[in-house]
């Protein structure tokens, strides 16, 4: 009965001006029981040097059963200052390492003669389908997954979403986006989930098909990306994170124990340098009280409903590490 | 597709042993434009004194455009010690002082020889249709809310909820339950909803038949108790609480700017005693990790979303200020 | 050692233009024992309309053993819309009834054809010497505090802090300001406390002599208003808040237990309407980076540090309920 | 005039029973103008297996400049499952991936047919020193700290601290501890602080003599290590981590902007059992309103303080890359 908003071009969060998504994706068959089935994700938040140009940004932990790196300083000082990676649990450490490789050569300044780096990576456990003990991502595959960041990117079983399970079928990356319109004005929210998280029977589609779910796994999570084009500070991309858990509590789960649901909102309408001659910086910001924040509360619900949708109708089914099969999911 | 949770008998917020409701309602037409349609609620979260036995409590804030008084206290202590009030956003000093005249009646201690008190209100705004400048609750219609409480407590426009707005037809207070089942064990979860959000357009009902919605009001807002007898401590209660807001968005709301959306939980499964003689205190809680607090959160989801749904199927069609109706919403 | 900051002209909150502060005092012996010793306390964010031009705020609970109303929307909004009123804990019903009054006489729109209205009541716990459970304090007396408000203003025992003790002797209510300078650029910070909190040996002033200290108290407490005229927005201003809590702690006291120790800081450099035609808001704030923004962090601190001090300076011995004395602290 | 809190009989963190520190301490000249001055820090939380049995634990973030990895979890779970391991802002990465790696060894269940594994590490900025970024730290070297620890470490420029700078002197590795007492029981307080923040003028000590201060390096930041042994909850941990807070005020700084200051409190009195058969756990808790928890906020005031003065204590004069000196400070 919700009036549906209107979808962005490319229905997803590359509709948001400047963004762009990488993936590295690693499959390898180590040996007759174990097996590489994972990878990295990039979110390049601009096509400028995020460093120098950073952006508004906020974070909502909904469930914090996660590892999520950076959010300290973001919370601080609303600000993203470098691509948002995603990864499996265990590889959160070389994802760190190679992003910061990357921008330190980007910017020979950082650490130098100018301030430290503060980098994003969130996660997810991909150990029911990916030998995640054996930690096959290295620092230079996160560096490839920001190379490789275009704006028609895979979704599905890629990049960090390669071994991922959602629902008990195939899980992954989803995207999507809405448009938020009043009068002449019009934003857009994009949304990037990586989806590893909720039980067959707590999926709320009314026309689910698959009948062997893979079983549940130890440690379920999703990571959501919120993106906007609409100029909004750190206070007011935190309430835009919130309507994102709303979106994913509309697909059904109830947000497990053992599950790190952790959402990440950026605006890129305006950049902050990293340094300036001014003591004051000018900013424009969205009324709270006019409709066009609604409008977005409503984008940034449906985009990420969808975006977790997106993941399971994009990937397929997978064999992993002790022959382990989970199968894509069959909607009609 | 969800596999839904079974009910308690009551299917209200009275199923958690010891939980009573008392409403006053008020209605009073004071002239040809203005009119009185508002009243008190009053959750009581055991049977015994509760200044004298605390029981564990937690906030989550959704959204704070609201005025709820009392989370400062629950936030630090973990402690519940007073009945949660109800009423309209005007009238929460008259709630507030008519609390504390109940309680420093029944405990003549507090404010002379032992500590102060934290008393819990929480508000919507029912501007559309009650003449809330006129401020028509009084100390003494609290203390009445509070002397009427009883499990089998009615639901819909009574109370607090008397002239509150939701999706464009009436809402007010709504209950519903939910038991959670592993093994022996069983606990239970109760959700008590004060209604006032939402346009018509955004409920997710396929079967609404309601045509003429009220106007979009300037404030609305939701206030969610859920009370459980599981013995989990304030911060597995917020836990809980962030699950009632899933449920909340089920229903269809992407929580707009304006609208107070707050939840408050507790347990009664143990009393704290205000003063002791033993410098410690045994507790027991659920493990975190144990899958009765998945049930739990399912639980709380689910009462919650069934609660704001309990709230428009009591309502009656309501007339108010200024000749304004506000009918019941019809479904199938 | 510290290099210590300018202290603004009046060394008090009023050197922050715009910011008046008005007392009420209620002084009446009710029979041989009991005994009002308590009153109110107003500070005014501006001299303009404070609903309808709003001014960015935030707040930081120390430690939540206190019952302050208004911050949750202040947490959200990051605005603050009303006088920050001050009592004590049992006649915050009384003062927020009050303040409310004034509030809707001045703007007859609220509640009736715009949104509702948040307040912010602070209050300490003065039962040592007020016969608290009296509920002496009324709604007129909030108006009338508010109707009181001047830039020189009493400290010491008077307004809401007529029956408060701090560090064993006399507390009540105390100012000071610091300027923050940098180049062309000044700013100024100024900070009013209303002190309740302490026992004697706690104090770190190495010059004290007072050898009669009160009693513990049961209930200790401190509220700390910070006001600015630097250009922050709430983000910023909840950092500053923090600054006060280092003061707070430098002049003794391990924040213990049972004290509400809650800081609200706002800035009036910028005024946001309460309503307006444009969607967006062009704002100007000054960068975290700026050396200025340390100096307002180094005057936050000093100027809540001396605030404290300057209550127990300003007040006077004072006699109240049970015959308890509460002598002035004398310090060379 | 404060009333002192007993020392623990070690004066350290290591008097909290099972907690013991190991230091790898970096130190080469790798051309004439860069150098390695910089190391590693592990706290280890007790003597048993961190990961089968968890201690409860929170964090305070009293300003977010800092790249700390593992709060989101444990703000969540109230739980800490491995070492707190402390190095520079660069090597977080390394040292993530060395204490898995040690992690994994340990315990083969991790990530294969049990639940993930959250790591804290915390850093500061040594680049004025240390030539950070050639990334001296490897994931071996996170190892061989943990290896290392034992009860009588050492202070000042070892470990993470060895090219740190606190208050315009060598900072780096501090402790100290506090006896609560309260009749019979006496609980232990212990407190490791790495240090590397403030200007030399906003030092509070009266009896300073270093004449030449390092230059302001661009990112100062100090990590806070509380331990106790005193049965307190989560909650009541982040209680006692804002009174490290204060502490740390204490010493003189205003909490700079870019500042990473950041609190982790752990208690290991009771150990929470990764696994359990049994739905529930009993626990035994310190009641908040009994006096020895003053006590302990004392202790951690103090103790934090103590702490930071004795990284300066310890230190002694450090040469690092570009010839730069920073001396020991001294105090008569």
């Amino acid at each position: 009965m919700v009036r549906p908003v209107e979808q962005g071009k490319l229905n997803s969060i590359a509709d948001v001006e400047g963004v762009a998504v990488g993936h590295v994706t690693l499959e390898e068959d180590l040996s007759e029981t174990e097996a590489v089935r994972t990878g990295v994700t990039a979110i390049l938040p601009h096509a400028g040097n995020w460093f120098e140009e950073k952006v508004p940004a906020a974070s909502f932990v909904l469930n914090g059963f996660g590892k999520t790196v950076g959010l300290v300083q973001i919370d601080e000082l609303g600000l993203l200052e470098s691509p948002i990676m995603l990864t499996n649990t265990f590889s959160v450490a070389a994802v760190l390492q190679g992003t910061m490789n990357w921008m330190l050569r980007e910017n020979p300044a950082i650490g130098d003669s100018t301030s430290s780096l503060n980098l994003v990576v969130g996660e997810c456990n991909d150990s029911y389908l990916n030998s995640m003990r054996r930690m096959a991502v290295t620092p230079l595959h996160a560096e490839e997954a920001i190379g490789n960041a275009r704006t028609d990117f895979a979704q599905g079983a890629v990049g960090a979403g390669k071994g991922m399970i959602c629902y008990g079928v195939k899980g992954g990356i989803g995207s999507s986006s809405r448009l938020a319109r009043s009068g002449e004005d019009h934003f857009t929210v994009g949304v990037l989930a990586l989806t590893n998280f909720g039980r067959k029977e707590d999926i709320i589609l009314t026309n689910w098909l698959a009948d062997e779910p893979a079983p549940d796994k130890p440690d379920g999570s999703v990571i959501i990306v919120v993106a906007t084009d609409a100029p909004l500070d750190s206070r007011q991309l935190k309430r835009l994170a919130k309507r994102a858990a709303i979106g994913l509590g509309r697909t059904g789960t109830s947000i497990s124990n053992g599950s790190g649901d952790i959402i990440i909102a950026f605006s890129n309408a305006r950049r902050t340098p990293h340094q300036a001659n001014e003591a004051f910086e000018a900013s424009r910001i969205l009324r709270d009280d006019h409709p066009l924040m609604n409008e977005l509360f409503q984008a940034s619900v449906e985009a990420t409903e969808e975006a977790i949708y997106q993941s399971l109708f994009h990937a397929e089914t997978t064999t992993g590490r002790l022959g382990r099969v989970v199968e894509k999911g069959i909607f009609n």
